[in-house]
């Protein structure tokens, strides 16, 4: 129980739904399917359904929640679209899940400086929607068509990070509600700033712990003249790790470098229709001017032919584009269909690049070792890839050897200076893992930031640090 | 006073000095010079000395000697090169100054991972001079040679931060000794990591008030394999302000781009043997291949003809390449030299990009309104721009124009959702701008974070949030 659970008078949570009630009519939901969809959903963690689910439709509605939650010491949990993998959204002390979805406007673009400025709820593929007349895109692609502000709370990336960086470094400014119910904005529109701490990338991945944010000033880029994108077969994982380190060393640009190992090659065939050969095959995408892209192309071409990779078929065609990274986005799908009835857990680690080839291999080792069904997929151009695991739930002794595969993965990876999560955030999955990474005493960093900032402890409590 | 201060014993100084001596000999200096030498040397902020500085050769030493001012609520203040120019090395309460110039030890460097870790003493020329013969270079560039662990705590960046991002976008990880002498590591090498509060971007802008950085892993680039490099005249600032706007928004990924008013190009003709047109004139840079920079310079070309301005001569010469962009930072000195006997005052502040012709502008006519020398630069890509302002210090009037110029252009920046310093800091210079740009809740969660993190407020106080 929390210090503030503790402290929380029995009667809290009804007098706080009454108030919500009072104040939201029927926008504040409790049946048992609205605060079960609320909760995870996604991993093997246990759902943990908030007591209350309450939509808020503006930054106002945000403070009066959180004023009332934290009037009564009751926990506060964001929601964007629930698609997190680490149990973010759980209400383990129970509490109130605030819906966002419905705070859905985008509120400005400012083309000429290539930003814009989106309410919490506005999910990635909307924006984009939204920007595409304008020659404008937002290059962060978790799988999932995830909401923005849940994208910024856990320092999301994905296929396009190698080349358009994070969300850490598409963040301009954030507006945030803080536990005593001021709101904050984290920074100016300018592109960069040295005045005072940054508050900006202190909420970016805080997963909704320190304050709930209403709304996101976010980078874009031009969509490019040109785009090229193809897929190259390597005889190893070991080429197509060699491969990557060359073409990011060498300075070709690249926007998306992504590895899918032989088993996911042959799931993606199946449930995508693909005809690939079925061995580790790079997907990559090019962007930048007809020549530029053409010469970027050429130049990969050479490098994967130098560590027996090839050919690479390469088009600038949109609707060959569009199959080929619709197929990646389905490799979750494909994966799950290798293995009906089973369920899949999707983890990720990132490693320096140069630790990539070596972490893979161990990494499949293991898989044939434990006897799993574990497909391979990776943004191998920041070092980050993910793991699904197929676990038949009715085999106990599988689902201990699938988390001791989870446990070994992450010990290897931060054994190589890497990390437990490079874009799936720690929820409350990677608790246990935090300290090996962080130390003692960066953990204890991270408890007195949060303890400053929430001092009753009411923000998403029992993710990331136990305070 | 700070609280520290009141807590402190009469005797505290002493007893520091004491311990110092006892442990660090004749690496305690105490002498006048030395002393002044420590403090605030580039601004018009008085000159307030520590009461003592220790040259600092390891990690382990910093340990100690924060524990031994911590014992004693004796302020600690980090000191690099000196070249800051906020006041961020003044000793507004006393104290000990922390000299790192002798941690200047490249400690390792992952050609691969196109990383390296550095101690904080070691300067940007000092790495790249380091990193040439493996073909990398560490891109960001404050005019000074300045040490990378100051050019972490305020956040530099410089000419090629269009391209390559600040301090911000380039510290990887940081060692940090915290104010209970406990050292942690802020991150892993991974490229990026979603496994909890940011903690290096809490420390990168800090200015040293929350912990002392003994260790910085860095972000390295390769060298490009071609280089073009030109300048490019235009009928006016706000002309050329347009172009920057078109090229940036056209996706020329341009390598740097600065303004030179046509003030500052009279001042570096005459300093630097050039013989520019004397109009508002851009420097700029391509990376890329050869192929890659013709087509940019040339597109780049076509751009300033749309906006009056041209002919852009371009050179990939190295001898040519160099001999400009000594001319563009020597521009300091080139701006002192117009007006011999003055000081000049370097001050910087940063707007979204469609606002910098109308900033620009404003700020050139406030100039003429107010009677001041004052040249300006601008890294205009990023909409953030220097003046130098140069005062007769004898003229007490001119003194007085000279500040209503500065709050002026800082009100100005502010009211177009700009900063107050885009890449100098905060130090004591303009911590009074600092509630204007992120309002009274913004400051007190920057007050929660400093007190979190220094209770005792022993680190660099009076900078960046009163406590």
């Amino acid at each position: 129980m929390t210090e503030a659970a503790a402290r929380r008078k029995p009667d809290a949570i009804t007098r706080v739904k009454d108030a919500l009630a009072a104040r939201f009519g029927n926008k504040l939901v409790t049946s048992d399917a609205v605060r079960a969809q609320h909760a995870n959903n996604t991993t093997w963690l246990a759902n943990e359904p908030p007591d209350a689910v309450v939509y808020a439709a503006s930054a106002e509605e945000v403070q009066a929640i959180v004023a009332i939650c934290a009037e009564y010491n009751v926990p506060v949990i964001p929601f964007g679209t629930g698609t997190s993998l680490e149990g973010h959204v759980n209400a383990p002390f129970g509490g109130v899940s605030i819906d966002l979805s419905e705070m859905n406007r985008v509120v400005a673009v400012h083309a000429e400086d290539l930003d814009c400025v989106v309410e919490p709820g506005v999910t990635r593929k909307q924006l984009n929607e939204h920007l595409r007349d304008q020659g404008l895109f937002f290059p962060i692609d978790p799988g999932a068509d995830a909401s923005l502000g849940g994208m910024a709370s856990t320092r999301a990336s994905g296929t396009n990070a190698v080349r358009y960086g994070t969300m850490k470094d598409n963040v301009i400014a954030l507006k945030v509600v803080l536990a005593n119910g001021e709101m904050i904005s984290t920074a100016r529109r300018a592109k960069k700033s040295s005045a005072g701490y940054d508050l900006t990338r202190l909420f970016v991945g805080a997963e909704g712990t320190l304050g709930v944010i209403t709304e996101i000033t976010l980078r874009l880029a031009g969509i490019p003249e040109a785009i090229s994108a193809g897929v190259c077969p390597f005889p190893s994982v070991e080429a197509a790790c060699n491969a990557t380190i060359a073409t990011i060393q060498s300075g070709i640009p690249v926007a998306r470098i992504e590895l899918l190992d032989e088993l996911q090659v042959k799931a993606s065939n199946a449930y995508s229709k693909l005809s690939l050969k079925e061995s580790p095959t790079l997907f990559l995408e090019f962007h930048g001017t007809d020549a530029g892209v053409a010469e970027q192309s050429q130049r990969f071409g050479e490098i994967a032919g130098e560590f027996g990779g090839g050919p690479f078929v390469w088009e600038t065609k949109a609707e060959d584009r569009n199959r080929l990274w619709q197929a990646r986005h389905d490799s979750y799908w494909a994966m799950l269909s290798l293995r009906p009835g089973c369920k899949g857990f999707a983890t990720d680690v990132c490693v320096p690049i140069s630790k990539l080839a070596e972490c893979l291999t161990a990494t499949q080792h293991d898989i044939a070792e434990l006897k799993l069904i574990a497909p391979i997929v990776g943004h191998v151009g920041d070092g980050n890839f993910h793991v699904g695991v197929m676990i038949d739930m009715n085999d106990h002794d599988e689902a201990v050897r699938g988390q001791k595969f989870l446990d070994r993965l992450v010990e290897r990876a931060i054994a190589m200076d890497g990390t437990c999560t490079g874009e799936h955030g720690v929820g409350q999955g990677k608790i246990k893992y935090l300290e090996a990474e962080h130390g003692k005493a960066g953990i204890e960093v991270m408890r007195s930031l949060k303890r400053a900032l929430d001092p009753d402890n009411i923000f998403n409590p029992g993710k990331i640090v136990i305070v």
